[in-house]
């Protein structure tokens, strides 16, 4: 049987029905798709996206037990947040047993957008292999790419391309992509062909736009934690109905 | 001197003035550039852009001389136009010493969205080296793929790459890329690297969303022709002020 999947290089190239009753993969390397599964392998129960700080402030008043607010905004924490959006600072000793109200520049609302996905799945260089197998077999995959306020993000492309670059491995003719996923995987193909230590990956993500604002404050570590491709095997699937975010079930 | 090279992966993800006092590329691989290119070759006098099929009838009334009416929409000959927008069609015998009309469906939009540009010139795989050589040491170069209503075209992207990686090779790390341009050259990497003998580029194009459409439309041989790389040395250039593409002059 034939399986779809379509690449989305930024959430204004699609719409929100095009995830309707498909499986949805959501993409912001750097940093919040890295950081969201770097919490969960921490320990944290649940991370509550929100599209606003406001949102995110509110969400955290209504929720209960011992909750944290994490995110940022232009790279930057939020002023009284708790947290700020590199992975390195969610450990277990801060996180484990949290519940995490989170809000990002980019990948909070990506993530919002899939809402009518049937299941929504969050992915990262840190979880690549994890996620593929993951959503391997489904029949129709909606790969969106979180972007940097509207413009195209290279690390986000490159890993959309490592993910229809596994499925491919997979299934071989029986995919079908559209142009922006033979795009990704073309692009994937071209980073890390030659390749075997993913050092040209770390240096792509620093080369790139978001990777260059990661390093101008101060946060370069950050980089090569999202550059760490299989670091874990937990994947994030977001709840569409109570928009929470916690490991996903195994199939 | 460090060189800037941007490209813009569709026309809505950049202003018009991105483009002020810059060189521009503008690249609609199937099949308006590459149509461009092959009738300045066959000795056409000049190739003049409109946006819509009544400004372009509109200026065949008011062009002097002998004026053919050309191009498409829907990948589709027009009703009372001389010529569709096929390459082969562009012939010797039908448009030497001819005026041409001309109207896509989405490259001349894209042209015309290039007017603030110190110069703009046209892009194909037909005439990538020339492309290259003509624009190579230029301080800010835009290039602008002209997608498909609104979509990432895949043959667009890679011919923006090949660009891309041209001017790196001869200029090396002095080339500052956005990521959209760095996204482009890794996926013309990834299709070009091991394929000495374009195969892979003339697959590429069939697999398309575009090249479907013009093999459904019957004109399968026009992919042949858009990845025949190097088959002209041709540049067309825009004036922003007349609004007409002509062979370039050499710099």
């Amino acid at each position: 049987m034939t399986q779809l999947v379509n690449v989305h290089l930024i959430p204004s190239s699609c719409d929100e029905r095009d995830f309707s009753d498909r499986t949805a993969v959501v993409i912001d390397v750097l940093r919040a798709s890295t950081t969201i599964v770097t919490a969960l392998a921490a320990g944290a129960v649940e991370v509550i996206p929100r599209a606003t700080i406001e949102d995110a402030r509110h969400a955290a008043q209504q929720t209960r037990g011992s909750v944290l607010l994490g995110g940022e905004r232009d790279g930057l924490p939020i002023e009284g947040f708790d947290l700020g959006n590199s992975p390195g600072e969610y450990t277990a000793d801060r996180v484990a047993g949290r519940r995490i109200v989170f809000t990002t520049t980019n990948g909070t609302a990506a993530m919002l957008k899939c809402r009518s996905a049937q299941q929504t799945f969050i992915g990262a260089f840190v979880n690549l292999s994890a996620l593929a197998d993951r959503v391997r077999g489904m029949d129709e995959i909606e790969i969106l790419c979180a972007g940097t306020r509207g413009r195209v993000s290279r690390e986000d492309v490159l890993l959309a391309g490592a993910i229809v670059d596994r499925l491919i491995n997979r299934h071989g003719p029986t995919v079908r992509l559209n142009d922006e996923a033979a795009l990704a995987r073309d692009a994937w193909r071209g980073v890390a062909s030659t390749d075997p230590h993913n050092s040209r990956l770390a240096s792509a993500l620093a080369e790139s736009r978001g990777g260059r604002r990661v390093a101008q404050i101060g946060m370069q570590n950050d980089l090569a934690l999202a550059a760490a491709v299989d670091g874990s095997r937990i994947v994030p699937e977001l709840d569409s109905e109570t928009l929470r975010i916690r490991i996903a079930q195994p199939a």
